[in-house]
């Protein structure tokens, strides 16, 4: 029950909060190490002599021992892993994150990097006894230049308050996710989280302007410019984003914000098949252009069942896929005018069955409820096989079918649903409850199928825990050698997130 | 006359030829060892074994030892460094670059990387007897998805070759560059090439979206993904982008190619102070929104020396500072609607004294063919100190007048220009000749400035053979030990790219 309080205390977003009140009131999971036969490597077990350490940087009141206290930071939010980490360090400041990961690094104590724990992939919660360093208290936002849009704030800030925060000014944060009000800016970047408007403010790669962050060896990488160009020398900003914190801990985000838009309307439309959908989006690219801000899709069973699991409203009838549609621009009567014209020619043409087009915030916040709650509705029935992968858009949906015949009546629901703009589909598989023998028909057989079709096995997931062993479906093996090569640079003792991204063999 | 005529078989882009033609009919430049008093570094020298060796990969042709036939690879075109190598190699595929390399490293023969040859900071020109590897013939398309609008191409294509093919698909390269008939892709990528619309579509770190580099010791490193989204593991293609040929030469490139815009307009505003040009670049953010695609200003004395040395016209009358505003949208309507409001109310305001607007494709060259030509109009006078410099937008313009003061009569135009939308500005310095007082006076006196500002010393056009020694200027001690230590993991010999980028010390 107490975890339960303190998961709650934690989640700022209502859809969360329903999932974390089911993990957090069943029975303990499986140890991820048990769960999935892991050996420990050898690093040192935290003493009380370290703890006492510990205590001398942070104070007391920040180094959590107590197991009802630490086990939270164990757990993943999806409930799939659970490490056995006995302490919890909350640095409030780069210095003390420098001054812990020396320590740990001389002392050869694996370290766990953590900030809002929303991850798929297992890639924020420790997997034996490393020392878990979350980041929630260094939650400042440090400055906003309001001309040029760069935000600078802390790795611990919630996505949505910064996001609040700089809508306030007349900005929004580049990237928009589900979890927003729970998951934090270091997390994001170090994820490389992709998001809902992907298709319209880019990635991260693109969006981040510095980062701030602490190699394993405790040195401080300064590389927080707020300038858009700075070509002086390696960028290495870009080995900090996405390396899921297995290069270095990200502790200061510099970020380019744009502006708000003065206008948003959502459509949402019925679609007869896919290749209507590809036709769809190639139209949309070209009629709204420069105000398109989201193309996302999503197929029958995806949206009939979150419609009847979470007793969500479905604005339009029932067809076999589903397309939403969001603009951002600066001008209501422009864009109307564009979205309606692009309407009104794909309902004539016949791409499109039927559709809702609306400006209205509830009536907007409805439609999009629906898309982002596909991801936890799955869960009701039962274990979910969850897959995150990407793939050259002639392709995007063919997997969704092949799983279906291959799993026959194994499987409760098989759904796709997506950003297209991005090649990103979600593949969810519902079973009552997790089976090897299922197990064993979806992995390596969805890995095999991506690969072969040029995609990426984790498109904004990550690798995490979860995913190291098939990660050579889409890295070869020169770049899992450079990979190694990279970590061993960077953290030779390998105490940062180990087990986590990089496979043991290449 | 010889080498005069190869750089203009060369150079596609007219406003090129005019400069290219001055430098290649003078005197050669003085050598740059002699000059910047370099010591050569411990390689092996080319031997004939060595070029009989490189012949047999390439056959005869694609070997050139011929002085006449070497010079211009020696040389860049501002006439500003000049090396001294024996040899010029032109592969044609990835498996001979590879194979190049890997004897390259054996040898410790060192190696220049080199594209188009546009840089502006000596780095694709050699310094002592560097092989040349000029990469002008791997410059096949390789493939467009004209749905996601992902192009794969070869490093050696020209720019603009192949944003006249995108743009015969209905989309465009997402970067532009006044060099763009002569700079070749992989050399952008390689220097994280900017420009002018980077405001719009963003810089490479976003755009690209694989890229295939082949090592120092001949190890191809595939990262040629298509995808927008790709979280396996460690980002490996930013090691590649703007670490200008010196951990690695790209040989392929995948790009997101955005949809070619349905209406361009371009608008040019005299402009009263600086002050107002901040507050119209706010007010252009919000009213143009999605839509504006440049905003660049000039001072009056750039573009009065422009209109002086070049013959050109200036469509408006006399002001102290210009403003450029492009849009690029999808309905000429709307967009002419939201730029002509624009328009009204800030000559209503007070902000803008005099302006044309225009869509005529003609107008809109002339007025860009102004804006670009300031670069290279400076030459007329003598020698030009160029600076290319990124500042928070607040101190944009500040290091002009200073300059100005320091120098008094010793220069002939102090001017500045460049894109406000990225804080990016250009300060030319001309005088008759070079001297070293002015360059004492100059050097490092802005780089000095510049650090204190928290700006870039290089904004985009790099470090190269011209400013590692001024690199700490804005990257700090462990930021240089982390370049340091990145290349020598990627190249433990040096071979690529030597005396560029890294300063010796740090």
């Amino acid at each position: 029950m107490l975890n339960t309080i303190r998961l709650l205390v934690q989640c700022q977003n209502k859809q969360y909060v329903l999932e974390q009140i089911r993990c957090a009131s069943q029975v303990l999971p499986q140890l991820s190490a048990e769960k999935y036969n892991v050996k420990r490597k050898d690093f040192a077990t935290v003493q009380s002599s370290d703890v006492n350490f510990f205590k001398t940087i942070l104070g007391n009141e920040r180094v959590l021992t107590d197991d009802n206290d630490v086990t939270p930071f164990n757990i993943d939010w999806i409930k799939n892993c659970r490490g056995q980490s006995k302490v919890v360090l909350k640095p409030k400041s780069t210095q003390e994150v420098s001054q812990i990961l020396s320590y740990c690094n001389e002392k050869k104590l694996a370290v766990c990097p953590q900030g809002g724990n929303t991850g798929l992939v297992g890639g924020s919660v420790p997997v034996f006894d490393e020392v878990v360093l979350n980041l929630m208290l260094m939650n400042n936002i440090v400055s906003l230049d309001e001309i040029s849009g760069a935000l600078i704030c802390e790795a611990g800030c919630v996505l949505e308050n910064v996001d609040n925060y700089v809508r306030e000014r007349n900005l929004i944060m580049p990237l928009d996710l589900g979890a927003k009000g729970t998951c934090q800016v270091g997390g994001n970047v170090s994820t490389n989280a992709g998001g809902l408007r992907l298709l319209r403010y880019g990635n991260l790669h693109g969006s981040i302007l510095g980062v701030e962050a602490v190699k394993a060896d405790g040195i401080i990488i300064d590389c927080l410019k707020t300038l858009k160009k700075d070509n002086t020398g390696y960028h290495l900003k870009h080995l900090f984003i996405g390396s899921e914190g297995t290069l270095g801990v990200v502790t200061k985000v510099a970020i380019h914000c744009p502006v708000l838009p003065k206008a948003v309307t959502v459509g949402f439309f019925g679609v007869e098949n896919f290749e209507n959908i590809l036709q769809l989006y190639k139209s949309a690219k070209s009629s709204l252009g420069e105000i398109l801000s989201a193309f996302e899709m999503a197929d029958r069973d995806a949206i009939s069942s979150t419609v009847k699991n979470l007793n969500l409203p479905n604005p339009i009838s029932d067809y076999p896929f589903y397309v939403l549609v969001e603009t951002h621009g600066s001008d209501e009567g422009h864009d109307g005018e564009k979205l309606n014209r692009f309407l009104s020619k794909e309902m004539e043409s016949g791409l499109i069955l039927d559709g809702t087009v609306t400006s209205e915030p509830g009536k907007m916040q409805t439609i999009w409820n629906l898309r982002e709650n596909i991801a936890g509705a799955g869960l009701r029935h039962g274990y979910v096989f969850k897959y995150d992968v990407s793939l050259p858009q002639k392709h995007y949906y063919e997997l969704v079918p092949k799983i279906k015949q291959r799993l026959g009546d194994k499987a409760i629901v098989v759904c796709g649903y997506g950003h297209i703009g991005d090649g990103n589909i979600h593949i969810n598989v519902t079973v009552p409850e997790y089976t090897r023998e299922v197990a064993g028909l979806l992995e390596p057989y969805v890995f095999e199928e991506v690969s072969a079709l040029q995609g990426s096995i984790s498109a904004e997931h990550g690798v995490g825990f979860r995913k190291p062993h098939y990660i050579h479906y889409s890295k070869d093996r020169s770049a899992l050698q450079l990979m190694h090569q990279l970590k061993t640079l960077m953290d030779p003792n390998g105490i940062l997130n180990p087990y986590k991204v990089l496979p043991e063999e290449c």
